[in-house]
């Protein structure tokens, strides 16, 4: 028997781990780290970091290369023959390093529920694998925290989306207040920045961390510029913002 | 100088705290826990737990009335009044407290930045009072790893959203995903429930939790009735559900 356990590890700050979050990296027999490629090498060290700091007692760490992602072809067909590829690779690193069952953990960036792929790669293992989720810091929530502000005006909505559903539809309708996530391209500068705030935030909780905020019309052009230097400095960024309409 | 911590503590569990959660409160040199009435006397008794459990030090805790808050009147008036009226007595609290300075803890419920005003509060106490924020696991994300879902679907938006808004004005535009906070009265219920499924929960990671899901033609009725039995047996319920258009 397998049982997996996906992490939710908070944005790198291992200040951001729950009390579960530790003790379930303590319960699990084997955790598994994925190397990204060396741009982003700097997580799987924090993800190491984390362990070390964390673990209490000596819990086998497997690393393995995450596949790549194919450059051509529609979207979903390439994110899910991704997750094929992803799930076939945790399930030879379990047969391998677990070949009589146990608990396997993998730490997911964030909170596993939220843009994350592990759960969706997880359903391909089948029955036989128990899967449970211990929930983990968002950027959002981090994004938040640093800037010392509300997600939410009093008592109203607020749409959580991505830099491609920004870029291809615009301002969503109905809603005032809006979280940008995945987003590699600035979604912002697509917009009509008039009446448009902006709260920005990268390597959010980590030593690097940077932030921005202002009305878009000036704070939109330093961000991008300010974006690409960290980007280039670092060999990676991860960023997310809010934009409130008439704040 | 007075320095004030707005903490994020989770839903209840004291195993959402996390390590800058615990680190902030062994931090303070007051906490102020507020009474909300008795019906929420669970909520003050957990608070004291969390307390109990994750102090290393003599850290004083002084205990307030929470003011009521008037049923007549414009939402939005009410609730500014009613602010302001917590804000006096923070303050009071402080000066009686802390008559020399020094660090205040509050711990909030899930996140700070998340449908809390402890922000807003706040911001009444001026600019001497320097204010920080630690963030919180949500209910959001209780409810999404108990129910081991994902919040968004592959790159899709979500929208957060609360019970009022629900009722008033239907089904929002634009998006499949809504997930509904400060809901007391199954907002759901307004809505046509075809093509809808709900996942539900209440008390998320406390020792009553419940959780349901389903086709929200059968699981909707099935929850108003389970969920005005439970709030009859514990006197209060606190509960969060996502909503999910074509599955």
């Amino acid at each position: 028997m397998i049982h997996l356990s996906l992490i939710g590890i908070g944005t790198g700050n291992p200040d951001h781990l729950t009390r579960a979050a530790i003790r379930a990296m303590n319960a699990a027999d084997l955790i598994l780290l994925p190397h990204k490629g060396e741009a982003k090498s700097d997580l799987l060290d924090l993800r190491r970091a984390i362990c070390a700091e964390v673990l209490t007692r000596p819990v086998r760490i497997a690393e393995f290369d995450m596949p790549s992602r194919e450059e051509q072809g529609m979207y979903v067909d390439v994110v899910m023959e991704w997750h094929d590829a992803i799930a076939a690779i945790w399930m030879e690193q379990i047969a391998r390093n677990l070949p009589d069952g146990g608990t396997v953990a993998l730490l997911v960036w964030g909170d596993p529920s939220l843009y994350d792929s592990s759960l969706r790669i997880a359903e391909r293992l089948g029955p036989s694998v128990e899967i449970s989720v211990v929930p983990g810091i968002t950027s959002i929530q981090a994004l938040t925290a640093a800037h010392g502000i509300c997600l939410n005006r009093l008592a109203g909505p607020v749409l959580i989306t991505t830099g491609r559903q920004l870029r291809d539809h615009g301002w969503p309708n109905g809603v005032r207040d809006i979280v940008v996530m995945l987003d590699g391209h600035c979604a912002f500068q697509t917009l009509e920045p008039e009446h448009l705030m902006i709260w920005w935030g990268a390597y959010l909780g980590m030593e690097h961390q940077a932030l921005a905020k202002g009305p878009l019309a000036l704070a939109g052009p330093k961000i991008i510029e300010r974006r690409a230097a960290l980007r280039q400095k670092h060999g990676w960024i991860m960023d997310v913002f809010l934009l409130r309409q008439d704040a």
